[in-house]
């Protein structure tokens, strides 16, 4: 026995995936390198240091490294009633999935978008992005891109995304075919919400489960409340257990650590990616077999 | 027509109750007198003042004045799972109800609270709530007073309060009799739900409404998430809708201001008073009939 750790030794990170938010400290090259020194598999990616890294350039260095890029953040706003807006939020989106696609990532994560300015009605920018959607998805899959629908935290639904619960999430996916649209799990977003395993088991018999994330939630919260997310092991979210609900629900796919947090963001890079796996893998990582 | 804006003079403040919280610089003479002065009938108090100033004395205050006290906050915080801490939540409920009674109050709001140190069980913590009410319910009756269980909005669940739905709300509530325990509906918690519609239908059918409170949720959120609700019509919640679907389920009692901002804190209390009367006519008023 190993007094309740996890055996280091006897684990592995088959699954684990590093999103580049989370040591958004390292360039490009750094992280990548990192990553292959550390035995780690994949990489979640955003659009904007890999377009200042330049995009064909990124995708040569992930594949030659052998890393598999699990997600590229983020596609989505595209709540906006101005039909100038629209237009061009429905662009945005077709070169997020072209970047996707040449990244070779299977799968665009969509933050949905806020209110508009002026705007109460919640229903309607739901509306909007289900004729978003309706655009991109077919478009995202003669690429060989999933869309995954994330919901955030309803304590972003006024100024970020109008999608609060994976329940909504799914409600809007499953108006599209499940290999073009699907839910982004995300154990920051929806630790809270007790109808969120029942909604799980939904998306996993519906094949909507295209993005399985972690962070861990502790208080406070800071200002604006975007820089807060904890390291794993840190608050309150049993993740363990939302692996097993999630991989009961039959994802197989990979897991990825996204982090937003100012603390860490001060530290040296490789450092607490270091970290981040240890505490996966004490956290969240498989029990190892009995012995 | 009046342009959209609500006419003043035609419409009335039968259904309004200013929460103490709100103008909380006002001693509670103050407050009383202010009240008295703008023809506002209804005030919801709040345990640390009310005993500050001597709760005997306060019940006569408010009594004189010809004031309803629509509400006592709080009772509640009923997670803990040590003993002694259980029964000293119990005995802080009982006081809690004692001192409702006397105010002449019939309803107590209660904060569930949140996960214990070092806890991630948030369902072990719901049922600590149901095992609490099962003890304070028939004695919160035998009083006169009802107990409304407010979910509180997710960001809080956590560290304050493990009930953030109004669907949690009610499966708490419906374990007793609608007489003794009910919900609290604040706008501020709950208007990002999309479920919360067929929630409040439920809540009616169940005589479960026993208080309903406005605040305006308003971006970005300060630090600690605490004190940045927003006056009425400041922010992104449909008001006048939310009162609209509160009224069709049933409800006709007091319609409570409880906002909590730092920078209605630093004004002038009586003008903070008059201000949020008059916002509550323009935002959450009842139009005025037609001529």
């Amino acid at each position: 026995m190993n007094g309740g750790r996890t055996d280091l030794a006897r684990t592995d990170l088959t699954r684990f995936s590093i999103n580049q938010m989370t040591v958004k400290q390292l360039a490009l090259p750094e992280l990548v390198d990192a990553c292959v020194r550390s035995g780690i598999p994949g990489v979640g990616l955003w659009r904007e240091p890999v377009q200042s890294y330049g995009l064909d350039k990124a995708a040569r260095l992930v594949r030659d490294a052998g890393l598999t890029v699990t997600t590229l953040c983020r596609g989505g706003f595209l709540t906006a009633t101005d039909s100038h807006a629209r237009v061009g939020a429905i662009d945005d989106n077709r070169a997020a999935i072209d970047e996707a696609a040449t990244l070779g990532t299977d799968t665009l994560v969509l933050v949905s978008g806020g209110l508009p300015p002026g705007s109460r009605d919640l229903y309607g920018a739901r509306e909007r992005i289900a004729e978003a959607l309706a655009d991109l998805a077919p478009y995202a899959a003669d690429r060989g891109v999933r869309l995954a629908i994330e919901p955030l935290h309803p304590m972003y639904a006024a100024d970020r995304c109008v999608v609060s619960t994976l329940g909504q999430a799914l409600d809007l996916a499953e108006r599209f075919p499940a290999d073009q649209v699907g839910v982004c799990v995300d154990t920051y977003h929806l630790w809270w919400d007790d109808l969120a395993p029942a909604q799980l088991v939904r998306a996993g018999e519906g094949h909507r489960l295209h993005s399985f994330q972690l962070a861990d939630w502790v208080t406070p919260l800071p200002a604006g409340v975007l820089t807060g997310r904890g390291q794993l092991g840190d608050g309150v979210i049993d993740l363990r257990e939302w692996r097993r609900q999630v991989e009961a629900a039959g994802y197989t796919g990979p897991i990825e650590v996204e982090l937003f947090n100012d603390a860490l963001w001060a530290r040296d890079g490789r450092e607490v990616l270091a970290e981040t796996v240890a505490c996966f893998l004490e956290h969240a990582g498989k029990p190892p077999p009995e012995k």
